[in-house]
């Protein structure tokens, strides 16, 4: 069978619907960053049934990494309050399965793993709050060059929940003194997607040595007049799921993310029923 | 032994935690409006862990109806990330015990229920944004005339989840048609106090018939220049507990609220820890 191919530049006007589909097919099979501009894009688990209710209560207890967007019924690959049409098995383009801790293999469809026994759960995602400080013209030192957002482990302890524990992991962006408040308002409005910074300034204060040394993502220049602002992240619930060593976790890829119906802006990630 | 009696005016200044104290001695049994000024309260729903995925996922996809604030451990009667000290089973002044659905009791300590297979799940209630209303010189008519605020079935569909299905129950306040839209930005700044607003104007579109006879609640008048604004309710989920017939159930009784050390303005619910 001849798959074919779509190119990034051939998806940026594209609905959310659209680069599913396109995904779904196998069409195309890159990042979704700047794909179907203002819809919400999301963080990905999916864990067998007997781990979502501690799941839901660390997310619960530690809202600025882990904001919970959607969950999927148990074994129903389809997330309705999400999109119309989301197939979790098939539409988000690079899958990381993970057994007892270890990562084992890098697909682009989970149709083979699904069960009856599995729980989506969808986490928001920094995009959303990343586009609100751009279009206050608040720039994003990390978008600006081309590069991944530093992201750094923290000794900043998480409200355990079961078999999940762990410390916050966050990113960092230089922001002009002058804009701090700006960009910690901006934020704030978007609680399913990391909210205010959880700090600003001494990266000694959270326990990061040198922020030239990100653990994740690239290194990027803190200018004169800018100060380090540092807001919880999505590569959170990961290590804590990683560590927890569960049987199966399937997360997406990073920057291979879930598109949703949802308007990244709107009050609640539930969309409305088609009627 | 004698139970010293605290009243209504003694507690007026009280903190959080005193007032806690005297509903668990006993020595204070009245309802919490008003108590603990600046402190987050609390809808409670204790039921069995079987049910508690699929009331989670419930309240997920109703987000305005049921903002969870809180979920403790399973059959862990402590709710830390709310207050260093609450004990579920006697720091409520009164609760209703539901069983199969029927109300079997109205009790002011739970300790003789309390069982390892108990889940306790605590909702935002809508004190939090009328005391943002009331504080930003917007008027609440319930509250100037001493009533409780109409509450009224709707012909909104809940999204379900597992055996919780329903309407949305919703109440409403008489705005100052030129305050409408400066009511909405206020309350929208609370998700885990309801949010914004869900509808205003007719309450046909709602399927409400007589905005002068709630289904519960008292009534109260909309004067010249006003619009009725409609805000979704906490006894939304109450009702839909109560329709899936769960074997037990246990609920406070109305305006009887869970008082948390969480400030009702914070940007999260959840307490840090006690260093």
């Amino acid at each position: 069978m001849t798959v074919q191919t779509t190119s990034y530049t051939d998806l940026l006007s594209a609905s959310a619907h659209q680069v599913r589909a396109a995904i779904r097919s196998g069409s195309y099979t890159g990042h979704t960053s700047g794909l179907a501009a203002g819809k919400l894009q999301c963080n990905l688990a999916i864990i067998p049934k007997r781990y979502a209710l501690d799941f839901l209560r660390f997310c619960q207890r530690n809202p600025k990494p882990c904001p919970v967007v959607g969950i999927s019924d148990t074994g129903n690959p389809f997330l309705p309050t999400l999109g119309h049409d989301i197939d979790i098995r098939s539409d988000v383009s690079s899958y990381r399965v993970f057994k007892d801790g270890a990562l084992t293999e890098e697909v682009a469809d989970i149709t083979a793993l699904w069960s009856d026994d599995l729980v989506t759960v969808a986490l928001g995602c920094s995009f959303t709050f990343e586009n609100a400080l751009l279009s206050n013209g608040i720039p994003v030192r990390h978008i600006e060059t081309g590069r991944n957002v530093p992201m750094f482990r923290t000794n900043i302890d998480l409200m355990p929940s079961g078999p999940f524990v762990g410390k916050m992991v966050v990113t960092m962006r230089p922001i002009p003194a002058q804009q701090v408040e700006q960009a910690r308002e901006i934020s704030a409005r978007y609680p399913q997607a990391h909210g205010a910074p959880i700090a600003v300034g001494d990266p000694a204060n959270l326990g990061i040595s040198d922020l030239s040394k990100p653990d994740w993502g690239d290194s990027v220049e803190v200018k004169d007049g800018e100060v380090p602002v540092y807001w919880a992240c999505g590569v959170t619930p990961q290590n804590v799921l990683l560590d927890a060593k569960l049987p199966l976790c399937i997360t997406h890829s990073p920057g291979y993310m879930l598109i949703a119906d949802v308007a990244e802006y709107a009050e609640t990630t539930i969309l409305p029923p088609k009627n």
